[in-house]
């Protein structure tokens, strides 16, 4: 079946997904978007209330609807939000979601792969790395066609913070947080700048009052999610944008550059994981993989990451 | 104080002042917004999700952050989202929260004024025709400077729903919902066309294969909101535009055309509420009021919504 | 050969040309824009001009090259500008134009259709009418996918002028000029409104100073084309905007409404001509030509503007 | 006078003022646009043709119109194109403009100064760097408020080759052409990097074919405008995104880091003339100016390029 190009499926309608439709709308790139979700009233709920801002001025003219796996036969690109997400009071890691989720994922791609292997598919459901990573293997998905929103959006929680101290706008910040989205992602630090500054001359440059600290940078980084959490209840808006840019960035074929989780081929000499590193995103889904060049500390914090999301595969998944 | 152009207060973190914030934030004008919220844990969670946002490639830098009322002392546009709003299983009528919300609004009221007469007022919270007027009579605020999103909803869903019906954009539906933001709501059949095709040849000019029923048309735009309700548990996405519809006409200084609820100044003859009536939206609020002809059932529906409103203002308010 | 969805072909780099590809960049919505010229070099100035605007922020990435009609092979789009257009000092009508570019357009739509029988074709030259007429029948094109921008040019600016003697966006005008873009267009006046208020209120609704003069607006509508030709020597602006209105419905499958030269199938009992009546433009090109109710005046003008046409085309054509 | 938010005057309506108030009117952002234009048909025409696009949809309503130099008096921003500017067949050098434009530069300053010193200044008209110095010097205008757009158009275009080069966006290329706007602007090519990876990477990490070689890519970078200027008679689209992105970062604050030529105060121990080196820009202007570290490559190109814009300041302008 021919790609329908501007189609989306979104499977899933919780508050991920819903914050994936409504801003994905406000784009106006897409002219079909299809909820799929196992409680279809509230995926109709959502469908119905974000078709109506279609009717507004600078809103383009979309068809929403509720359907089912087979909507994915003609889809251009499939977003997974399904299962549960991580709850206020949780142990703060995205790995308690894995038992759970992991069947989830199956089911998932049990369905789309019986309708297309050619659609792009998005993972946002968490662990989002050993997710991404066993889908691909086990349904033997294009490798360039699946990958994680990853550290995508926990760049631009750094880069938003980064930005404000420094008195910039994050988007002029260089810095990209890799590895995995969750407790042992890490920061190459020598490759953080703002236009050419490197990190090291940001207090001197931009007059900061205080000394900046790696560490509670990165620990910053890693935790304001959690604490969103704990704050709201959930997160949404943040990963709503993650997807989204992604999604611009195949749509448009734009050939952006950012950390998405994409299953290792050999990056760094490894394989046998998923984990987020510089890809270059296109309407083929990923053209490229960088490696970005780690000084001690990165290869050390890259290794860490690594064994962490070897062990966890291990424990759900043998090949 | 001067006005901060490109300033917004969002009075209220649940579920629409959160869609607002980050619907409005896709629009990428507006460089300062501030959320108030009594549960400021929660206001922080949304505001902390959000300005991840404007992180990424094409969302605009912007100040996100939480406050205090203190805040609308410079602001430009200022939407009142707090107070209860409408439940899954309530009598589907907005009126119910009228006894809570009316304490609600004063507060919020004598908070604002003690800062400014000067930003433009959105009125979001319900029952809004009601709310609207009580606040620009009792506070004596300028009465082309506070407004509720009124019918601007209805129009949009009922725009969407005959545009679908027709095949065409809901965008080239020109229909206004008036009166009430609920139950007295009317539609002037007259005045209804797609781009200059009356209403009455919609059936022959679309090729409908069943005819179009008035009642029914009104009926569905006026419980869809409820059933949304009562599908995911409240609305957001919707109303979310509507306010982002004014924000944008406000700040771009438009001159859009859109219904929203304006206190009535002689308007077929009335005074004494507040209704949805289409109004020119520019940069100092409401430049004027339109009164579309009415034929004789369209008069009646006006009177009737009016009497309506003069019973519910009346049973809360004596001038 | 597939379409590749977002490619556009853009045949003449002059003003118009010109104008087109710099206007789409900033809609964002195409990701391959090719310029084919006689002269190569001003088609490679134009070229290089544009694509370094995709560099900055907020503009998205873009492969804009110049090249020959193969590239017309999997194009989604077809935008034909080239021939001579109307010069200062002329005889302020388009039909001078017509024997050199019945010849140029012969010649494009010969090479076109050694490619494509499926990219839908947007024509721009003038006297356009007669243009889009004759490709379409001499060389058999599918009717829905050749179409000229016709009077939604006009049409813009009949909206503009009236939307700002009433002080309101001239999108809130609902008023289409139809037929010929040129001296026999004319406006149903019976179907002008202003969301519903019907053009004879104006004057009273918006407090207007002066009295609206039909014949005035109609007159200043078809000449202010022609004066900006005497201002700044060309038009260029408003006539990319109309191509760029028609890209965006197509590209995002709009189903908007506006008033393109199509090909007479029987509309008002009319064959053998292409003029402008609204019509729903989607992916597919046109789905639907509507027939707006035309008064006795109106009537009278649709049979002159489909006599003067007919004449034109029997000047250089036979079937 | 208070400033007007949103308004915006452009001094001169030739190929880049015209250009300028085309692309702008695409961001949707300004409401009020002045063109002042000695030649007033000219100016008319071009703002005619403009005012129809706002008429479509997307486009947002705006006020534009002809007028004089008392117009700046509450303007937010003024960009100044006027002046003759670089000719097919000239030495391909902007200094070659020099004497006449600084007639020009300082006839118009006279008026503008006549109303406002609270406008930011964007300067346009060639050759950028002395006309910005001269003007900031001997009007004492505030140095925050006056900048040349500089080697930001340099840089898009040095940042589209590489990223084309490297299969990327060209947003995600890191690097900077700094100093004039002219023949001796240099990049710093210790801070080019893409991502993070840097440029002595490039070659390995994107699979080139042929290895970069800086002086060919500053040459390139260098002579590609006046290659456009050759190819179609002038340049514009790219100098007037240049502006438009200057002008977006205004009035939506968004403190984005660009390099626009600033009078120097003390960067690199220089003063006495004004030069691009990377500025955040706010609504404020510029808010801080960035010293990017030097390699001793670096350090002596800035130095030539500070010597050769004296060596023309000192030919026509004592302190």
């Amino acid at each position: 079946m021919a790609i329908s190009y501007g189609k989306m499926v979104i499977i899933g309608a919780g508050k991920v997904g819903s914050a994936i439709l409504n801003s994905v709308l406000r784009m106006n790139i897409l002219d079909e978007i299809v909820v799929v979700n196992r409680n279809q009233k509230k995926a109709l709920g959502e469908v119905l209330d974000a078709s109506h801002t279609t009717a507004f001025a600078y809103s383009a003219n979309a068809n929403i609807h509720v359907g089912g796996y087979e909507e994915c036969a003609d889809a251009q690109i499939i977003v997974v939000t399904a299962g549960p997400s991580i709850q206020p009071g949780n142990s703060r890691d995205r790995m308690v979601l894995l038992e759970k989720n992991i069947n989830v994922m199956n089911d998932i791609m049990e369905q789309i792969t019986r309708y297309t292997r050619e659609a792009i598919i998005i993972v946002v459901s968490n662990p989002l790395d050993i997710l991404t990573y066993i889908a691909q293997k086990k349904f033997d998905y294009p490798a360039n066609k699946i990958f994680g929103t990853g550290t995508l959006l926990d760049t631009a929680r750094f880069n938003k913070m980064l930005g404000d101290l420094c008195g910039v706008d994050a988007k002029n910040v260089t810095g990209f947080v890799l590895g995995e989205h969750g407790s042992t992602s890490f920061i190459p630090w020598n490759t953080v700048n703002i236009v050419g500054v490197p990190f090291a001359e940001f207090e001197k440059q931009f007059e900061l009052k205080e000394k900046l600290d790696k560490e509670k940078l990165l620990h910053d980084t890693k935790v304001i999610g959690l604490d969103i959490v704990e704050l709201k209840g959930y997160t949404s808006s943040g990963v709503a944008l993650s997807a989204c840019r992604l999604i611009g960035s195949i749509v448009r074929n734009e050939k952006s550059v950012v950390p998405v989780s994409t299953v290792l081929s050999g990056q760094y000499g490894l394989t046998g994981a998923a984990m987020s590193l510089p890809c270059v995103i296109s309407k083929n889904g990923i053209d490229r993989v960088l490696e970005l060049p780690l000084d001690e500390q990165g290869k050390s914090d890259l290794q860490k990451c690594y064994e962490h999301l070897r062990t966890a595969i291990e424990s759900v998944y043998s090949e």
